[in-house]
């Protein structure tokens, strides 16, 4: 590559900068990423991404989560294409959309039901207004710091909100059982419900996974106020467990959100909900142009029954561990401390003294010189696509990162 | 077909009444049609679609707008096909989005940026936060009865609202320069935007285009007020014009929300805005997992490309005039009063005396059952793909339907 030239990406992002304000927006904005990161992408395939210079990488993001099975996975694709051929965005919905509601009542405890539609936000803000709608009463709890969209009620920068967007939200702090109670009790008698994610995973810190205690004790307010229990299983659904993130604590909600990882990249989200939610579900006008299409729900049925059928969560579990433990060695080796939190599917990596992420930046970056698709502060995700074999990759990668690290 | 066995259709609402809340939900709903209308599809193709019990229809609904070159148009096929197989969802965008919002800047007049979501309702709601980020005021002045999503702020069935969900909207009128000019009066020094579609759609009513008195005296106030003109051009957006629809009323937005039609039934939606927004824009934190994703920007892109080869509008007008005139010279031959209203490629035709859409229902399920779909209450849309033939068979089942009324 000729260094005096500008590389694809720049000049895509020099195009960018005309017609897209700031050259790009949302979650996806590599101006959030050390310099050097790519902002553009030419294709996937399994667990490798290639940017628009033509560089491959293991690709420890997914989509930031999307991406479950692998880049076009050959069983995905079979289904995809099999309902395109027939039809995807119709006056109505197709089997497909019982299928998949089927699907996700017969694997989820809690799921009696099922409604689909596109964001994770949608999901979300199903959720709360359902909340309302079965109970009507309006304050919702939601933990301090937690992500659960990207809308005026509940987006982390509220550029263009109002005060009344938040009138009725009561913060409390994840897995402090007496932050809750006072929330519960400021809420009085105008008690909706508590929204809380699958585990803290907010942006910029270490993660934490539920203590089984708090999910109870949520679980305990919500039954003694008859509010209603939301989980927000946006981010985490189905990489950790199928059958619901707080399974694995032994505390079912009465609603949950779903999105990213359901239909590996098509765009599709939904909400499972308990049968005493089913009349205010069923009152309820949620929709969308595209909610009913086909295809990403033939995609959905296609990644959840292969998900069932090779236990994802497990492998995933398994090669976040060997990526986990490899690290851990590797830290310790080259005398730097670095915190892993949160499940081995989907691991956050910081340093310590690195408040303005200054190593975790250099680190990652040497990485990406490496091949390997690291983020410096927010939470990563494994596919299934991922083998030994690129755990073993991505591990020379960070040996020499940790090497550059230590050279200063 | 055995009557006394249940239908393809029954069958599978039997099973998603146990799935899914009331059956459906939203928009697409089969309960908010007559008796005999299916809620499930099997295939489409071009302007036809089948349900599955394997009717086949002629199709004046177009997926409720989105499918505006027909069906598995083959240009469209092929544009996905060939994004799908280097990537869709992936780190980041790929070079489509950039093509995508160089065609919509060339395309549309006001539009000096655009922005990319998945459902209508995100476009309008960026829009309006948009509004507010950039004056850092709160009022929004919206039609009476408009459609502009559903979510709290806007949906027309507000249960699980609360008063603050609307605390900083205002009322006008549709067309009605006085009601406009009181309600910026009564926004005082808080006026963030004023927000109209396309044309006055509402549903179950006679359609309005826009007065454009009416259009001018809105880009007026805005500009007097230094407040944000937005055009909801997520119906009618494509089908009467490429440029947006107030191009034709000679009135330029600020802002457009855009979706249905952009990727002839690919989930995506957009914003298009001028450059005085442009900075406010990029301070907006709006994003979703599927936001990226290529393959519906590749899709739109072929759409839009078609669309203007062709002059995609000009040909649904042709269209639709040449069904409104048969329609209008049948009920003047069967002696009945019909209201057709709104632009030809969105007409909506009501029955006069039938406050309760009783004659209209009945018209519309004779028609059904000789293959043609109609909708008694709700605007329709054309497609480019409807042809002559189509026309002259769907005027062939609209007599027999207007000689079954006639008998009573």
């Amino acid at each position: 590559m000729n260094m005096q030239a500008d590389t694809a990406d720049q000049k895509l992002r020099a195009r960018a900068r005309r017609v897209i304000p700031g050259g790009m927006f949302g979650h996806m904005r590599a101006a959030g990423l050390p310099a050097g990161y790519p902002q553009f992408f030419e294709r996937g395939e399994g667990c490798h991404i290639w940017d628009v210079d033509g560089r491959r990488y293991v690709d420890f993001m997914c989509s930031w989560g999307p991406n479950i099975l692998g880049h076009k996975h050959p069983l995905v694709t079979e289904a995809v294409q099999r309902q395109m051929a027939a039809g995807d965005c119709l006056n109505g919905p197709t089997e497909r959309m019982v299928e998949l509601a089927e699907r996700l009542v017969r694997l989820v405890p809690h799921a009696d039901w099922a409604l689909f539609s596109k964001n994770g936000t949608d999901a979300t803000t199903t959720c709360v207004t359902l909340a309302r709608a079965a109970t009507g009463r309006r304050k919702i709890l939601a933990a301090r710091g937690a992500y659960h969209g990207a809308v005026p009620w509940c987006t982390p920068h509220p550029l263009g909100v109002t005060a009344e967007d938040r009138a009725h939200l009561i913060e409390y702090v994840y897995n402090d059982i007496g932050s809750l109670e006072a929330a519960v009790e400021a809420a009085g008698d105008d008690l909706a419900g508590v929204i809380a994610s699958a585990f803290r995973h907010d942006y910029g810190f270490d993660q934490e996974l539920p203590d089984p205690a708090f999910a109870r004790r949520a679980r305990q307010l919500c039954d003694e106020k008859q509010a209603t229990l939301i989980l927000d299983d946006v981010r985490a659904g189905f990489r950790l467990t199928l059958h619901g993130s707080w399974d694995l604590v032994g505390v079912q909600p009465d609603l949950s959100a779903w999105s990213k990882a359901i239909a590996n990249g098509h765009a599709l989200a939904a909400v499972t909900g308990k049968d005493h939610l089913r009349d205010a579900a069923s009152g309820l006008f949620v929709t969308g142009s595209f909610w009913c299409g086909a295809v990403p729900m033939a995609a959905a049925v296609a990644t959840l029954d292969e998900l069932e059928r090779i236990d994802g969560p497990r492998l995933m579990w398994e090669m976040g561990q060997l990526f986990r433990d490899g690290i851990a060695a590797q830290a310790a080796e080259a005398g730097v401390g670095v915190r892993q939190s949160g499940p081995p599917q989907m691991p956050t990596i910081l340093f310590d003294d690195d408040a303005d992420f200054s190593k975790g930046s250099r680190f990652c970056v040497e990485a990406l010189q490496r091949g390997v698709y690291l983020h410096p502060r927010h939470n990563m995700f494994f596919s299934t696509a991922h083998t030994v074999a690129d755990i073993d990759f991505a591990l020379e990668a960070t040996r020499a990162a940790f090497a550059a690290l230590a050279d200063g």
